[in-house]
């Protein structure tokens, strides 16, 4: 009798695992509200596969889509005038997306808001299995300071944030080291503290004794599309072909004008301001994408100021480069290159060679390289927070 | 001859003086991109009028309107799909507003988003004549702080904005004294930093040598909000008119659990975390609308804490308030109540007697009262900033 319900358990099972195997493209209904919901609201949803249901009401409308990685899902009307639909799943992290409504592109009323692609709009998190990295704990928490400061570059008071370990308060006889932790093209100085999670990842690394604590400035790096559009209207068609023309590598030199501000008044301004450690050992920049080859830019250029350096999914250090930055090899005791897993396999941004190889190659030329791969994520914000865990882990520890 | 062109140029004068009597109606066409705009948006816009027009591409809607002040303005539609079109004028200062695309209520693509109205949404600042007070000049700023700890009341760890003032981070032997600082309805702790503008408003006092440096502490003070719901959900159908029926004055007791988070954990941590002078000499409480009826509530209740105080556009305290608390007379050094003046004339929010009178009233008996009227504006953040700004003028002098 046992044996027999057991063999009915197992049939039953096999069933149900053939069925969802033949079905592959229906929707599996375990749909939770997305963590990063305005308070109380219960759209847009997230299900085990990665998908994105929204739920908009529009009695009026004729057509209502989501649009998220670049396509657009048409939602389906009830009878109440609620247009509801989803996505095919997305890759686990932190996305933004928008609707569209009879042809308006909005964002969802139901999210909360985040600055990316050029925008304040939606944003919604497909949970991974290693959230926990970023989960608000009862562990003690550094605070993620607004601060003002006068830039003379920019000629006016710029905006930064900064993450003060837990401590720094306290104690006030203990200096720190200092990273600069750039955002992504159309992201902002809000994007690390925010989607970025920075303040939560360190706390946590902190409270579990694997990193050690420091302070985190993060700026806005898009100083120089700021001039770029003035120089435009200033009757100077040449200035925007010729800053691309001067670009490395080809690229657009992205770091000009911002260098400017980041060593001439934001490191003076932290260094005068915060109890910091002001030397090159105890300093460290990394970014994400842009910030990436921001960084690179910017520390093979300056390699008396920087000791550590981070490129998330922003291009690597080749032996070529070392060779005409001799002190860069010298000089640097941290070069820490990553990327998501999509990434490389899509081969996106892994322009001057392949990242791998060129930090595998100054490895064996004797540098301190580490190369992280971040599993199943993309170009998106999942990659960079993880990319951060792994480098905090490792900075100024050299 | 003279005389001749003078006359001509006083005929036309007088004409055009007629012409706008005449044509009131007319929008006038003196429109400049809102001041929280998205970076770079021209929409939305203000006008001299203090009118609000905004545009939107919706190329297939068949009505797009503008929500501002409870009142629906229907857009217009152009033959590229984009409607644009104006509100009626609008009392000077900030409001929030939303779009409607074919019966979908969204935020506006274009503008920042603040929370307000139980929603992170479109807001909008029509200009008025002292803006100045909230201008980001090259003065010493202080730092706005994001800060998590631990509320046992609220077994979970909860997150306040702090400002500290100039100089606070770099003279480590100064102790400064402490504004507990309350949102209002629908309103969050994000409100004063944000459309307040607390930080800047306090950065230029300070410079101007005409308000003392002191810390704010801002938190969300709806925590009974949230604990009333889950007691709906509890099956305790008699916990909401309970707590109605207990609140003074016929209102909802919107204090009893804020108090405990206040009183209990976020003091404390406040005392233990800062420098700051731990007596109530020197801890002031105020807030706006509901905020202000919490800091009522909560200075009567408990005088021994708070030794001055501030309701801004959130009731007043009547004699008869004072007779069943005698130690707030004789231990509240200050008592600032204010309202925006289009509060008054609507008799908005004068529950509990009226204020000027009460406030008169206490002064005659000897109280140290300030009646703060803000003018032409209405129950938004121009009256509640004009009245941080009086009243830390004040506050801490005494």
């Amino acid at each position: 009798m046992k044996s027999n319900i057991l063999n009915v358990v197992v049939i039953i099972l096999m069933a149900s695992g053939l069925c969802a195997a033949q079905s592959s493209a229906e929707v599996v209904e375990d749909f939770l509200p997305s963590s990063v919901n305005q308070s109380g609201k219960e759209y847009p949803m997230v299900n085990s596969e990665g998908r994105v249901r929204v739920q908009l009401s529009a009695p009026e409308a004729t057509k209502v889509q989501l649009d998220i990685s670049a396509v657009k899902y048409d939602l389906v009307k009830d009878e109440n005038g609620v247009w509801t639909g989803e996505s095919a799943p997305q890759d686990v992290g932190f996305h933004y997306y928008q609707l569209w409504v009879d042809g308006a592109a909005v964002p969802d009323p139901n999210s909360l808001y985040f600055y990316g692609a050029g925008r304040w709009g939606s944003g919604i998190e497909i949970p991974s299995d290693d959230q926990d990295i970023f989960a608000l704990k009862d562990v003690p928490h550094g605070d993620l300071r607004e601060v003002h400061y006068y830039s003379k570059s920019s000629d006016k008071v710029r905006r930064a944030f900064i993450y003060t370990p837990p401590g720094y308060q306290k104690d006030q006889s203990k200096s720190y080291p200092v990273l600069y932790l750039q955002h992504g093209m159309g992201e902002n100085e809000t994007g690390w503290g925010s989607q970025g999670h920075t303040g939560l990842i360190m706390d946590n690394l902190i409270a579990e004794g694997k990193a050690l604590p420091f302070i985190i400035v993060m700026e806005n790096s898009s100083v120089n599309f700021e001039k770029l559009r003035a120089s435009r209207s200033e009757q100077n068609p040449e200035a925007d072909s010729t800053r691309r023309r001067r670009g490395p590598g080809g690229g657009v030199d992205f770091s000009a004008e911002f260098k400017k501000v980041l060593l001439n008044d934001l490191i003076p301004y932290v260094e005068t301001n915060y109890r910091v450690i002001a030397n090159p050992e105890h300093r460290a920049m990394a970014g994400l994408s842009m910030g990436g080859m921001q960084t690179r830019l910017i520390t093979l250029a300056n390699p008396e100021v920087f000791s550590q350096v981070g490129m998330f999914s922003g291009g690597s250090i080749s032996p070529e480069d070392i060779e005409k930055a001799p002190e860069f090899k010298n000089n640097v005791k941290l070069l820490f290159i990553s990327y998501g897993s999509h990434e490389l396999e899509n081969r996106r941004m892994s322009f001057g060679g392949d990242p791998k190889v060129n930090t595998e190659a100054l490895k064996a030329a004797g540098m301190n390289t580490h190369f992280y791969v971040s599993p199943g994520t993309a170009h998106e914000w999942h990659s960079w927070r993880r990319s951060l865990y792994q480098f905090a882990q490792l900075v100024f520890k050299n």
